[in-house]
């Protein structure tokens, strides 16, 4: 498996256009540098909205340390693809200002991302429950920022409406999975692939592949409905995929490749893998995973890791052919896509299907 | 004291109006009913929304029990508010369908007071961390059901940012209440009557008293900022107003009429009766509070109550004087307003008043 990295997505006009002579690192450093400066604005807008509202010198700290603690860091994949997006659909590199507004929105869509409460965060001294009130004073920034933004934008409302729709579809997906997989009760016959494709549409693709693409599309003018149909069409099951890769690469990639040791086994998650295990175990099969998934315990993870690739549950071989599949299938939508009558890029697409393909991390 | 029911409020078309001869609480509780029959509306249109995106029967029948456990209930004032001011707004019944876009807005009103969380749904069986998803997903509900009424409607988007924004000042206010008074440290040198002032303002005045109104205010049409900001002028005030006799009667009011009993000083709360305490109190006096306040033992508490109605702190002769001068504070503000010029009526406010008005529950 050839490992290609996220960023390798070969159609940014920063690097392709004004960053010239730079290698692909450095580039991808000023990238995110630049994206990164757009967050400082940010939260000293919002601190400002705080401080001029009369709160105590406590709480506006407070409030930077929620911004700061439980936003930037971590890939940015879902905030940048927004300015990406942007410069496919306009076909040329932003000004200052457009860049800027992109920056913004992307920015909104990491706030979305953490409003349900980053791991760590309500795990520190004196955090405990006021973290609940943290991640909606997190969802809240993402209104207040669009409205002194892009109050006077004719797709304003527009905006509004994708956010809370999209926030809604991902506490939907967060439901389902909460009540299907909860981490002290296993009951593998409330699995399913069924399930799962539910879990990762709702509770991910939405909101990761969808709406960047959706807010970029009304930020370029894109009105048609039709156009954001098309987007969900194909971003939707590209969403799938990319999630179905998260969960096969939790037990099959490398720790060194994706930052982490994969604990799904042991935290009952209701992931691709065990749902096609599931799918395709013997009776003797089955009775392993109900007695060994979702265990506190090593030995019992290691049992069912087993299991995934014994035939005929075969999960790197069925992983395999799912990648391949996904991968025509969602190249032949992306040739379908009319250009002209839609306002739409295939190069949109193409750019998200690369960054996912055969990824390893 | 004379005790003035908060529905005793004399301006219900419906009861002076439609219903005629009925009496007094036949007539209450039939506006009630009537309200809550429009929840069992909006519940059965979310749940729809739910079903139609194809998700699991549990997930469904889980929303069900959310909606249904967490907002009907209680007084309900906040939500009927809405109703009441757009008929004094108007100056006559409601047809159906305005009494029901109304009574929308006044069951949104209500979605927005429980997206916190009420106290029990968290320690319900199989609850736990998954209410907190769920606080999200009564917020979400708003919006849903501000698309599906008032998508058409040229203040669509005003409804939007007075429901975004009143969250944020909520928000704001609940932070600086949590960071102040937290329940498990006790340190009165945070405390002061500016900071309940700003804790009661954001954390309450906003969203009970300014929301509803400005909410009727735009569906009766007024458009001129000058409203809405006189509108905040006396709302707030009001709302404090409100909240500092809440404070009063939890250590002052009676059980029956209250409806529980008080636990604000075993609970460290940064209430009106402690600010006034700590204003006033001798060096003495201080350290008895210190020494007795917010400690979960009720011979503390039977300490600070003691303390509370001694010279100089006299908490019942202050409060009697701070019901006076609100009172005819908000009179004067209220026979200011320019009928004529803003669109207002008068009686909006003094209804409200006349329910907070020395209420005993």
């Amino acid at each position: 498996m050839v490992a290609i990295s996220p960023d390798n997505d070969g159609h940014s006009y920063i690097r392709s256009g004004a960053a010239g002579g730079g290698n692909s690192a450095d580039i991808k450093a000023a990238r995110r540098a630049r994206f990164e400066k757009v967050f400082d604005q940010i939260a000293e807008e919002l601190l400002a909205y705080v401080k001029g509202e009369g709160m105590p010198k406590d709480a506006v700290e407070w409030y930077q340390k929620v911004l700061y603690h439980n936003t930037p860091g971590g890939k940015l994949n879902r905030g940048m693809s927004v300015v990406d997006t942007v410069e496919i659909l306009k076909g040329r590199d932003l000004n200052e200002e457009e860049y800027v507004k992109a920056a913004i929105l992307g920015w909104c869509v990491e706030l979305s991302v953490t409003r349900r409460g980053q791991p760590c965060w309500y795990k520190m001294p004196n955090v405990g429950n006021i973290a609940i009130n943290d991640a909606f004073m997190l969802e809240a920034a993402i209104y207040y920022l669009l409205k002194k933004h892009f109050r006077s934008e004719k797709y304003y409302v527009d905006l509004m409406e994708l956010f809370l729709e999209t926030t809604f579809q991902t506490e939907l997906g967060q439901l389902v999975d909460l009540i299907t997989a909860p981490e002290d009760h296993v009951d593998l016959n409330k699995f399913s692939l069924e399930k799962h494709h539910l879990i990762v549409v709702y509770k991910t693709a939405f909101y990761s592949f969808y709406l960047p693409v959706a807010l970029a599309m009304r930020m370029s003018g894109i009105e048609d409905k039709d156009a954001y149909d098309l987007a969900v069409k194909i971003l939707i099951p590209l969403g799938e995929y990319f999630q179905v890769q998260d969960d096969y690469l939790d037990c099959y990639g490398k720790p060194e490749h994706i930052g982490k040791i994969g604990t799904d086994i042991l935290d009952n998650k209701c992931s691709w893998n065990v749902n096609t295990a599931l799918a395709y175990a013997t009776p003797e099969q089955r009775k392993i995973l109900d007695e060994n998934y979702g265990r506190k315990d090593s030995a019992c993870e290691a049992r069912v890791k087993e299991l995934f690739s014994q035939a005929p549950i075969s999960i790197p071989q069925r992983f395999e052919k799912y990648e391949k599949d996904s991968y025509e299938k969602l190249n032949t939508l992306i040739g379908e896509v009319d250009e002209e009558k839609t306002g739409l890029k295939k190069e949109v697409f193409k750019s998200f299907l690369a960054k996912v393909y055969k990824r390893s991390k």
